[in-house]
This record gives C-alpha cells, structure tokens and sequence, in this order.
C-alpha cells in the first residue's frame, strides 16, 4: 500500500474528428475536436483501457495536476493514480471532456466554421449517447477495441450504462456510480429550475451572451446553488452547518444570517466564475433525456437485453437525487436479463456527492471489483 | 352530515391598531392595519374562538368566497365551514393576513406615514413572535381572552406554537399541522436560493421596485418553482406528470418538453402576477428565523416547559419539506414535559401540500381533536 501516490503531472491533449457526426436530435456537427488525458501505459494487446466519464460539471482533468497548477487536482484524484482503486498501474485510463463541454472540447463556446462565430446557443444539443459516439471516436484513435471498464458517477454512471447498451461488443464492464436508469419528475423540476434561472438572466441574450462579452452569471449562479442542495444530504447539511450563524446573531436583513447561506453564495459564485453557461444547460438536458427504456414502451429490462457486459453497480444511502432504489431499479433489469452485476449500497453520509468522495467502504468495493477486472 | 356545506359568501374586515409595536429586531412599527375574516359567532362566554393562521403564501381569507368572485375560495374551505371539520356551527373561526402580509394588512406594499412613500424594503423584518404580538391585539380587539384553539400548517403550526410559548394562558388547544420546530439547514439553504432570485432580479431596486412600478416577476417565479418543488413529494410528481411529455417527443430545445416544466412555469408565473416580492422575503427569513429552543441552548423540551395548551401534532409521511422527524421533535419535548399531546402520521402521498387537502384519515383526525374541544 505504501506505492499509492498521485499520478503527478499530466498533460491534456486534442484531437480533431473530421468526419461529421449525426447527432440524436438530427442535427449534424462537421467534425470536432475532444480533449483527453491519459494515464498509465496501455498494454500491448490494448486490453486494459479504462475510461472514466464525467457528470455535469466535471471534465478530462481526471487525475494528477498540470504544470505549474499544483493546486488544480484532477476531479477523480482519490480514486484514479498508482496504487489507487482504479490502479494506473494496472490501467491505461482515459479522461476526456465531452462534446459540447466548455473545457476545451468543441462546444458552445467554439467558433462555428459556418459563421466565423462562436456557436453559443446554435450549439446543437448533444445527449448521453451523442457523448458515448464521440467516445467511441477517441476509442478507435487511441487504438481501444474493448474497454475493460467505462465507468463514471451520476451523469457519468449513464454514460457507462449507455456504453454497454451502444457498443455492447467493445466495453467488458460498466461500473455505474450514483446513478440513475432515467430522471424522476422532481429531477427534471430541478434542472427546469436551473434552466429558468439561466435563460432569464438579461445577460443571457437568447445564448449569444459570448459574441456580446458578457456571461449570465447571475443565472449560472442560482443554477449552481440549487444543483448543491441537491448533491448534499439533508443530514450532512446539518452536520456541516445545522443553524450556525455567520455573525453570532440574526441580523434582521438579507445579508447572510447563516453558514449555509455563506457556502451556496460562495459557490455559486465560484461557479459562475469558470462554467459555461450553455454547456450547463445542454448537460441538464442530456440528464432530461437520458432514459434508454425509452424505446422499449418504459420497460428497462427489455432495453438492457442487449447489454453484455459485467456490471458494477453502487449507490449511496444518503443519496436523495439519485437514490439506492434507482440504482436496484438498474440491478433488477440487468438480473432480469440474467447478467453479471455485483452491487454495493454504500452507507454514507455525504448524499449524492458520495461519489466523488474516498469514503473507506467505497473505495474497497471499487478497488476489489478493479483488482478482478484481468487484462 | 348532510349539513355540511362552504359558509358562503364572506367579507373581509380592517381594525386599526394605533399603539406602536416594537418588533423582535427591536424595530418599531408606529401601529399598524390587520385585514381579517371571520366565520360563525362568537359565542356569550367567548370560549369558542379559533385562529387559523396562514403559511407563507396565505391569507386571511380561509374559507367561503367573497361576492362577486366565486372562485375565489378560502385557501381552507375543505377544513373550514358548517358541519366540517373545524365546523362553523360550533367555532368562531377568525382568519388573519398577518403583518408584512400583502393582502391588505400593514405590510411592504403599504405606504410609510413617515414618508409618505410605500415602504418597500423598508419595511422591518417580522418574525413568527411579532405575528402572534400581533394577532394578539386582534383578540383583544373580537374579545375574545383565550382561544379554544390556534391552528396552522407549516408556518402556521409555528405560530399555533408560538402562541402556547408566548401567551400560555390565551390559548386551550394548539393544532400543529405538517410544521417544524425550526428550520433544517436544508430548509435554510432553499429559502436562500429563493431570496437570491429575487434579490438579484433586475427589476427588484433593492427592495424599492413598487415606487417605479415594476416587480421583479422573474425572481419570484423562479423562486415560487423552487417552493413548489419541496412542497409535493416525489412519488406524487411521478405520479402527477412522471416523464410525460408535452408534445408528444423530444424537442431538442429549451421549450417545454415536459409536462412537470410546463405545470412549474404556470405556476410560477401565476404566483409572480398576484404575490409581493418583499413579502415573500419577509416571509422566507421568518422561516428561518423560528427557533423557539434558541434562547434554550437549544433544548426543545426546555423552550415548550412554558407552554399550557393542549396539542394536537400531525405529519404526513411523504413531507420532506418537514417530515415526520420533525413533528415527532414537538411532540417528544412536549411529553418530556408531561403535555396533554395527540400525534397523527397521516399516510398521505401529496408530501408538504397534504395539510391543504381533504385526505379522509386527516380530516377524521381533525374533526375528531376539534369535535372533543368544549366551548
């Protein structure tokens, strides 16, 4: 145990795909560029690649730390590294920005070749499974037949799904974190909320907010303070900030009263600084969509009949947005159809953001499923 | 029970309270108005006078319609009337828009007499205790000493609490429907995303919109959305809408593509044509503000040891805004005090709305505790 360390410095690359891509809505994007890190060696029957999808707001920066950004960590940095659950060691894993993503991978913030101009509301909406071609493209460039494993938390726990039900031929195992076979109705509340918030900002300007140098902050902002109750637990809301005051006493105006207020101004703020706020939007209508029984009159079994890999599902007890009875609804399909799932209901506190955590149960269930995965 | 019917049409009433109130921020309202209703007869001993009291978007008209406008209906006519549950017949039942309120009780839309211009922002904070100051000179006013009971959901099962802390010996019975003992962090943390969307709507003027005759619609529907998402459970919005569509298919767009997007817009919407903005803040951090175990170190047992009245406590189990848990925490300090308490968990799948509708098992245990209140 004594080698688990950070993977250390790494490098984002780029990529340009030149051949158009269909996208499910029917609109057609000419070509794209995705950006991708890589970590660890892969092996040279291509046989233990891994690629990690991320949720909302995540991105290709997975693990380690670019140079001269020591403090810019990797989303996933618990999790993925040299002696670490998903053992870089062992794995040649696979970051990448998805289509549409505001860090570097064509999206709305790109300029459109057709106009000389940023693409910005014009950017086509790209869903989960829009995301999973594109990761088929990166798959065919870096020389991936067949994943060993996709795997990714929430938004990125569909992806891998989606990946098993597309390419059912090129991935070995999904392992679906945190996630959810489709939204509830109070999920897209939700998100519609955020939506609203965003496209009602006058700073939002029917999604050309770049051309005019200008970002809906505002709207990004109310976004991202909603997204984080969402993500917490109601218990941990508690501990971490109960009814603490700010000042010691109620103030008795709308400044801030309570620690709570202080953490979701705080973040939302950060957040608007940095995300972009068409992407955001065209994640949370990706997250809308997603629902592969869809085609199958509702019925989740008959749509993971094609569906040949192994399967890791795990969810979280505290978890309210996307709760353990979601995940059991992925498992029951998959039993259904008499596929290999192992799954694990994770007694922790932190509600959805579990995921990202190194919580000791956790990390053992991935690290024992990984460690199993042969190359 | 063939006597049962609405207790038809009725009118509101004003009194004017010329004594300044000094408010628990320790500001000074310089008398104020309260717009109130009443229904049945105060009877010669005036031992049968109930006050219900409205949560955060409520009002003083509870019950009948007023002429001319008969769908205007009482926000608790199901409740409220001949032969109901809270039956007319036998109750003189005294509805009150409370201070700050903005349906015609002194309140931010109001004009400031040192002024002369509406008070706006303002207008000082109220809490849940300067309600019940309030409410209390109303008493005074009808002549009525005690009250065989005070009665309110959410906000008004704070107030009903209130009364047995502030006034033990004005009030027989108190009626805590669907309420808390003080808001979870959680709580907090939704009023908060509500008030930045209004604080921040452009058309807000820092709380001085009335006097340049606009609103910040746009900030109050947004935080009406939020409201309305915490108000019904997830089982009943999957019930409700589920993924059902609008249109039939996915629009690929930011139009309605669900029907639960196109039920929070209307309801939005509606709300933000009819509500105050400054009340709806108002309102919000007298929610947060509610802790009558603050001065106790916290200890809820301690704060109650006051109170006198008899209690009925009533939760409903799919209520996440305030669930169970919290209702049992009245009840538990209560008993720690050897309190006359009756407690209900009503089975009911409508979540924190349940207190408003007509649900049989709730309404039998509402008649039963009020059919057993001598007058």
């Amino acid at each position: 145990m004594s080698n688990i360390h950070s993977i250390g410095i790494v490098a984002p690359q780029r990529v340009r795909f030149n051949e158009a891509l269909t996208l499910k809505s029917g609109a057609r994007l000419p070509g794209f560029d995705l950006v991708f890190e890589t970590y660890g060696t892969l092996n040279a029957s291509c046989s233990n690649a891994v690629l990690v999808c991320h949720a909302l707001s995540g991105s290709h920066h997975v693990a380690g730390v670019h140079a001269g950004q020591p403090n810019h960590v990797g989303w996933w940095d618990n999790l993925v590294g040299p002696g670490k659950p998903l053992d870089t060691d062992k794995f040649f894993v696979v970051g990448v920005n998805n289509l549409g993503g505001c860090y570097g991978s064509t999206g709305p913030l790109s300029f459109n070749p057709e106009t000389g101009k940023r693409y910005g509301a014009d950017f086509p909406l790209v869903t989960v499974e829009d995301w999973v071609a594109a990761q088929a493209r990166l798959a065919d460039h870096l020389g991936v037949d067949t994943w060993a494993a996709v795997l990714g938390g929430s938004l990125g726990g569909m992806q891998a799904l989606a990946w098993s039900l597309l390419f059912p031929d090129r991935i070995r195992h999904a392992l679906v974190i945190a996630s959810a076979p489709k939204l509830s109705a109070q999920n897209i509340a939700f998100n519609e909320v955020a939506r609203q918030a965003i496209i009602s900002d006058p700073d939002f300007h029917g999604g050309h907010y770049a051309e005019r140098g200008v970002v809906p902050a505002n709207g990004l902002r109310l976004a991202r303070m909603v997204g984080h109750i969402t993500y917490l637990s109601d218990g941990q809301m508690d501990e971490k900030f109960g009814r603490r005051l700010r000042h010691g006493e109620h103030k008795f105006s709308y400044e801030v009263d309570f620690e709570v207020e202080s953490y979701l101004r705080y973040q939302g703020n950060k957040f608007a600084g940095f995300f972009d706020a068409n992407t955001y939007l065209m994640m949370t209508k990706a997250l809308d969509y997603f629902d592969p029984a869809y085609d199958y009159g509702g019925n989740l079994a008959s749509a993971l009949a094609r569906a040949q890999a192994k399967f890791l599902v795990a969810s979280f007890s505290t978890d309210w947005r996307f709760s353990p009875a979601r995940s059991r609804e992925i498992v029951f399909a998959l039993l259904h159809n008499r596929r290999h799932v192992a799954y694990a209901e994770i007694d922790c506190d932190a509600g959805h953001d579990s995921f990202l955590l190194d919580d000791a149960h956790y990390h053992s269930v991935m690290r024992a499923y990984l460690e199993n995965i042969s190359v």
